[in-house]
């Protein structure tokens, strides 16, 4: 890795080059690495991460002050921000400078799109962007493609991946679409009409010559998919109940519609899960959604180490 | 210390013989001189506890941070949850299964009986039940034990213990029961008739031949005791109000109600206390209660020691 | 730093001596100088400090936080007192007492005038006064002054010092007139009427022979001024509507107010701010209120590191 990235915020995964996220995946297997071993080490040994959640999210949150811990350094948690002074009405950017001047590093998750970039600008210290609303959620979309790399190796072009559910309001399926799509692979987007993906991206991917095709079956596409990534159709993106219901269970894996994939094959959530995956199909060796929660703080390790500057 | 308990779950006081409690209480006043005489140590250095806690709870809450701290390991504070993934309907198990991939073992107090057997179910690492509603709190009976140990000796056979006030909801009550009835003691139940020990209980104590007497008063039994273990009766369990008001004050332990006690004899207290002991005894050398909140970091040291598989 | 505050609490601005005062700024340019120079140290490794936020305070919790971090110690947060066993109507007393059982210091914050008072006769560690009520916040007025002497240096005597707004429920503006009056500085107060400095703190400065004058406008005093110390005008503390609105204006500090201003001058304000103070003054060589928020940490490992013994 080199040193480009010490001090810099991580704020849309559109801030890498193919050699960043080449770098980034030999870090994380580092990481993984020291945990399975070591559980630990000292690499930020003196050094504090605020971990500034203005929307809850135990997943990520928790993930990035393990990750925070197990290289040695400290965690400020602010999590109750509805509390506390921005109850009284402080801005975004007055908390985070305020915040940089007492931690190294701040992961913000905030609920308006274009949040980490603001709070970027504003402040000394690095940013790592931990969602901004319907925008951008990098750590995600570095921890799935971690997660793809594990079981498909570096070259994955020509893979067959398919995105299945709520493509209109997913940051993750965003972000991640966007990170796949230098990497050649092929894409079926499987979801109810009134939730496809934007109409922006389909042109950006047209442009880019992409290869991809719209559904809303997965049976369309379920046996030639290497990849299907799940997300949650939500009752309440309906205007109608009755549309709702019509299509719900279209959208729900279970034991029979594995039983149609592929032999090697990975099936993706970014959890958390209502009832989109079976649990009976947990101990699959191709449910890929503890990996993926797994790898989150191998990813979110090696984004800490290289913006506090000690690889 | 045997090594048998390396990676096992603590759900309930049922899982331990009386030679598990003879080395937890060894290994607890172990923790208690180390704590005393240096503060802290490094025996759990790079293992991180998820404080998992859908109910909040300061005093346990705290008292296993502290405990993690001391023995120089992390935490992750997991208290909102009503806040997080689980407002989401995230199960329980996913919760667990996730926090078990960032951290080495998880606190857990939940609302619903029987949860942290579930938790310990679904998760490769331990699970230390932190109280599950009105099931188990197995860390308060081991407090509550070695607090009568550190003042009556090991040998405990004969002690004359009454418990006090609200005994059909207590968690409490029932794992400290269940402990100290392989120990030869005697039981006092005092209650309000409609808060009385559940029937299985009784059932239980009668087939094994444990001495026990109930009573709806305290002035019964007071002179007798050696060990008075007060718990709140709470307004909100009566139906009727004048119900209430009638009993409220003879749970009530007073300056008056110590002097007839005996010299030699621990007033002891799960709490929060509200009004059942009246703070003119906190001083009294037969108040018992700081001392539990004290040895409860101590014992949870103990078994975060035990189960993370350092001692 | 002589050995007298092992084991003290600090509550209010009134315990120290004018030597003391020199000497915690000393210290506290020491700390700055450890976190510039090395980030962090070990001074009080195996050390707890249990952050006890009855209100929340995003601000003042982090920074006590991070300085008991950069001092190599560690925290217990307790930001949701609501929910706790508080709720569950446990006194103030006995939450301190259980938490001084776990911890080595507490940092209290609560909305009672005393309750830092109470708290520290109640228990036997020391307890840091983060802000009670309307009462004293003396890690503020001690960040504040080290602010001022960063500036002006050691000898202050003759500085002309306006404090503006609200004068009348301002905790931050009565510890540090307090704080001030010991060094000779004259001092101007500018507040709507209905906010001036209560009555009480007028005659002690006239029995003390502190220079001071009040008005209702900035524009009387702003070209004398060293330092304006602005606080906010809050409108629920105004009756009426029109009165709030017609004097709103007044106390608010724009890039015009700053063209009249000395050139070597502090613009001072405890934070959060909503419109007090525009943000393009923000770069201003003058707006002092970055520097305060970073010194908090700073004054914060003094006052720490002194009552922890370590020093």
């Amino acid at each position: 890795m080199n040193s480009s990235w010490i001090g810099k915020s991580i704020v849309s995964i559109d801030q890498f080059t193919m050699d960043d996220i080449g770098d980034i995946m030999d870090l994380t297997e580092n990481m993984r690495n020291i945990v399975v071993r070591r559980g630990t080490c000292d690499l930020l040994k003196g050094q504090i991460l605020a971990n500034l959640f203005y929307e809850p999210s135990t997943r990520t949150a928790s993930s990035f002050m393990a990750a925070m811990q197990r290289l040695g350094g400290t965690v400020i948690p602010i999590n109750e921000v509805q509390y506390s002074s921005v109850s009284k009405g402080e801005t975004l950017v007055d908390t985070v400078r305020t915040l940089s001047l007492y931690s190294d590093c701040i992961a913000l998750r905030h609920h308006n799109v274009g949040s980490a970039a603001i709070a970027a600008a504003a402040c000394s210290k690095p940013i790592i962007n931990a969602g901004d609303g319907i925008g951008e959620h990098p750590t995600q979309a570095l921890l799935d493609f971690f997660t793809i790399v594990q079981k498909f190796g570096h070259n994955i072009s020509g893979l067959t991946v398919t995105m299945l559910g709520d493509l209109l309001h997913g940051r993750t399926v965003h972000s991640l679409v966007k990170l796949l799509t230098m990497y050649g692979v092929k894409f079926n987007f499987v979801s109810p009409a009134s939730l496809a993906l934007p109409q922006h991206m389909c042109d950006e991917l047209s442009g880019r010559r992409v290869k991809y095709s719209t559904h809303t079956s997965l049976d369309d596409v379920l046996r030639q998919s290497d990849v299907i990534y799940v997300t949650r159709v939500q009752k309440e993106r309906f205007t109608d109940e009755a549309a709702y219901e019509a299509v719900k269970d279209s959208y729900c894996i279970t034991p029979k519609t594995m039983s149609f994939a592929k032999h090697k094959m990975l099936l993706m959530h970014p959890f958390p899960r209502i009832n989109e995956i079976s649990p009976e199909i947990d101990d699959d060796p191709r449910a890929a959604y503890w990996s993926q929660i797994e790898n989150g703080m191998y990813v979110r390790m090696a984004l800490l180490a290289m913006v506090l500057g000690k690889v």
